[in-house]
């Protein structure tokens, strides 16, 4: 771990405690110690050792039990894990569908009255947004003439130097001038994708993967080759070097650390063999990492880059998920493909908002990052757990849920037979936005999947909205009983 | 003109007296009004016609002469206007040497102790960009949580809305919701043509048109067909209509109000007949606008979208040129490719950063943009002459130069063999950049051209960078002399 000093010895203990319980050091209903025999094993004052219980409580990680101690809080483990596709499909345009499911969901967003459980951001109330924007007010104020030129690519040199200085902590040596800043990661995989490859090439993609992806490589007259992705471990390697010797592919978009809509979490020995792959048969990878530093367990994982000996991993990152999605600060570290990327960026959005950037910058600069951060990660485990316990409840039986080891979605497999998309068109008259498996895939598999966003706080709204799709979901599970019965 | 009222009566008397001249009523050498014949005919008092000469005095637009009163400045009428090519070519790849042209130019854009003639951006001593920054000053403070969400396309309403009651202004009818705001003109561009063509297709362009429109066609796998345009009106609209008969064509760039890099003003004549010979053909138009608001005599020329009846042109536009590139806000009115333009840019970018849209917002529904505009075209208008003249000075006989009615660039052609790129590369080693003729071409036509950007006030690094030009230049031609008497 490359973190700097925590500032409060009782985030350092509850952080810890918390990768205990992460890695299952200290397993579901288990009793912790007591809070004076771990002040005395620790060496610290009995106050500090609530104060962390406290924290790890309110993370949802343990829960008091009146005269016997803090326990483990059992997970919802009843829930099983959906299921990852089989088989890889053939190269194929992404149907059209994707681009209307995605219009439908951004369309959603726009309403305020629609609880947006079906797109990946994290409630305002979670971000440092009011810190970050007071930041922006004072460099406003004091750089008066900021945002009178163009800071045309590679982009801001600070914010740079800041993204070169953080890539230590990612396990990458990435000099400032091998990053190109972007308009969030949006940005940047376009123009990684437009600097790999061109209309009409393959692009091998986890299965299922983020709709925005999807967009991009269908926007780009290009075509998806969709690998099995599994919920804990991601991409299925063997699948894709089937698909990499059954035809030309050109190019490869992949999530290591905490992908979407799975979840899933690379091993360290899978990502090598990954590069080793993408090496043998020499394509590039175009890497988004946005959720690397959401991983519960407070271990910063390496992203593919860490593996990658000769500059073909193209990393993408931003801090939409993490401090500002309105910000719309991004970045790309396109290795070989840096001169290209640039002469792109020129012509795609020439530069980016100067002051946004720099504020981002004197953010980083400063230890409040890594301070929200973990408190970002310790508020987001205890919020998912509790959509997963929400949704087990809510949801018809059958129903599975992963079980993310970092981020803030859930990808939900109902039962066979439900129509995702038309739980989707239901619950929005209900008021409530969810993205439907289909979007996630080129050939609209996951018919019968959703993702939840968990970016909301539970208590309020979200939980009204989780159980309205339970409900939803139920009757189409009991029409699907009736239309059988009748048949 | 549908401007807001005036704010001081001298600064009305001073736009009408500037549209006099700018027309020709009150033609070069001649005497203006004496101050009181002027307060008397006016009604105004001698005060308000002193400060009013001043303020075009500092336009360079009048001179005083002791003893004889205020008379008009002689234009530097010596200098002939460069020449327009006579024919289309056929259409073409944009040629290799462009971006790495413009990449030269960016680069040294970068680079602070390089005086930036070659980059079209205004100064900021003429923009009221301290103004803008306390305004977004003001709003991060007050909208504590504004950038915790996507302003997903179409983009921030309250921008938009603004947007819909500027267009009135410039002659049309478009309603808020068919605006999308994109990330500076730039974007807008490559949004629309990836909306109305495809890799392979034909896009027809001026000759000389603006590199990143050829950058944008390059980056697309599009071929340009560059149509001769003449330096006052524009593309040649006969020239047009051969190349239209002679292949196929996808789609039309333009800028009909003040083009870069010529200051082109195509009459409404010829605005009318282009969108009659678009719609005959059913082609689409992209209608980059950036200058629109920056024509010296007051009269806002209308778009070609104003002739437009079936939605066929794309509107864009930005601030960049009149209030903030660094903002990086910008336009389209994509017309009947509104819903493709939404979903290219929801895997383009996603969204703009909400800030910089909510601080223009707020600075156009003042009614300061306005009054900033006027007090823009006039210095723009005088230091454009001064750099003319400056031009004329410094450079070698032969030289000629656009005299341009709007915007902040001049296009200057240099005796025949001389260098562009050679004259480029020199000035950068002498700390100058400028833009080379060959960029401004899909087949590197124009070599013995330059554009050169009057944003910067003249006195100071400007005036000392032309005259190096001008140096450099005449060095050219005495060489090519040498080589040509040895030879």
């Amino acid at each position: 771990m490359l973190e700097t000093a925590t500032d409060f010895l009782y985030e350092q203990l509850a952080a810890e405690l918390g990768q205990a319980i992460e890695r299952g050091a200290l397993r579901p209903g288990e009793r912790l110690p007591s809070v004076r025999k771990l002040a005395a094993d620790r060496a610290c004052s009995v106050a500090t050792v609530i104060q962390s219980y406290v924290v790890l409580e309110n993370a949802g990680l343990i829960e008091v039990r009146p005269k016997s101690g803090h326990f483990v809080r059992r997970r919802s483990e009843g829930v099983a894990e959906p299921r990852a596709p089989r088989k890889s499909c053939q190269p194929a345009k992404v149907c059209g569908s994707v681009s209307d499911g995605v219009a439908r969901l951004h369309q959603a967003l726009r309403d305020p009255s629609i609880v947006p459980l079906g797109s990946a951001y994290v409630d305002a109330s979670a971000l440092p947004i009011v810190a970050l924007n007071r930041l922006l007010a004072q460099i406003a104020r004091e750089a008066s003439t900021a945002g009178a030129r163009y800071d045309v690519a590679p982009g801001l040199p600070t914010l740079r130097h800041q993204l070169a200085r953080r890539a230590v902590s990612w396990g990458l040596v990435i000099h400032e001038d091998e990053f190109v800043t972007t308009v969030g990661a949006t940005e940047a995989v376009l123009l990684g994708l437009r600097a790999v490859a061109k209309a009409g090439d393959a692009i091998a993609v986890e299965s299922p993967t983020y709709f925005g992806v999807l967009q991009a490589i269908d926007s780009l007259g290009m075509k998806a080759v969709e690998i099995p992705a599994h919920p804990r471990t991601g991409m299925d390697l063997d699948a894709l070097e089937d698909a990499l010797r059954s035809g030309p592919v050109r190019a490869i978009v992949t999530t290591a650390n905490v992908s979407n809509p799975l979840g899933a979490i690379m091993p360290d020995e899978a990502k090598e063999r990954l590069v080793r792959i993408a090496a043998r048969h020499d394509l590039p990878i175009l890497e988004d990492d946005v959720y690397g530093d959401l991983v519960f367990d407070g271990t910063r994982p390496r992203p593919l880059r860490a593996f990658d000996k000769d500059g073909r991993v193209l990393l993408v990152g931003s801090v939409s998920k993490t401090l500002a999605p309105g910000y719309r600060v991004g970045w790309i570290a396109p290795g070989r493909w840096q001169e290209q990327v640039e002469r792109l960026k020129f012509s795609q959005t020439l530069a980016c908002a100067t002051l946004p950037q720099m504020a981002v910058a004197e953010f980083l600069s400063s230890g409040g990052y890594d301070r929200h951060l973990r408190r970002l990660r310790n508020l987001l485990c205890g919020q998912l757990e509790r959509y997963r316990q929400g949704i087990a409840a809510a949801f018809p039986e059958g129903t599975r849920v992963s079980a993310p080891r970092g981020g803030f979605v859930l990808w939900v497999e109902l039962p066979a037979g439900v129509d995702a998309l038309e739980l989707q068109e239901r619950a929005l008259t209900r008021g409530v936005a969810v993205a439907p498996g289909p979007i996630f895939s080129a050939r609209t598999r996951f018919q019968n999947f959703v993702r939840i966003s968990c970016g909301l706080p539970w208590a309020g709204p979200a939980e009204s909205a989780v159980k309205i799709l339970g409900q939803i979901a139920a009757e189409l599970v009991e029409r699907r009983g009736r239309l059988r019965g009748a048949a």
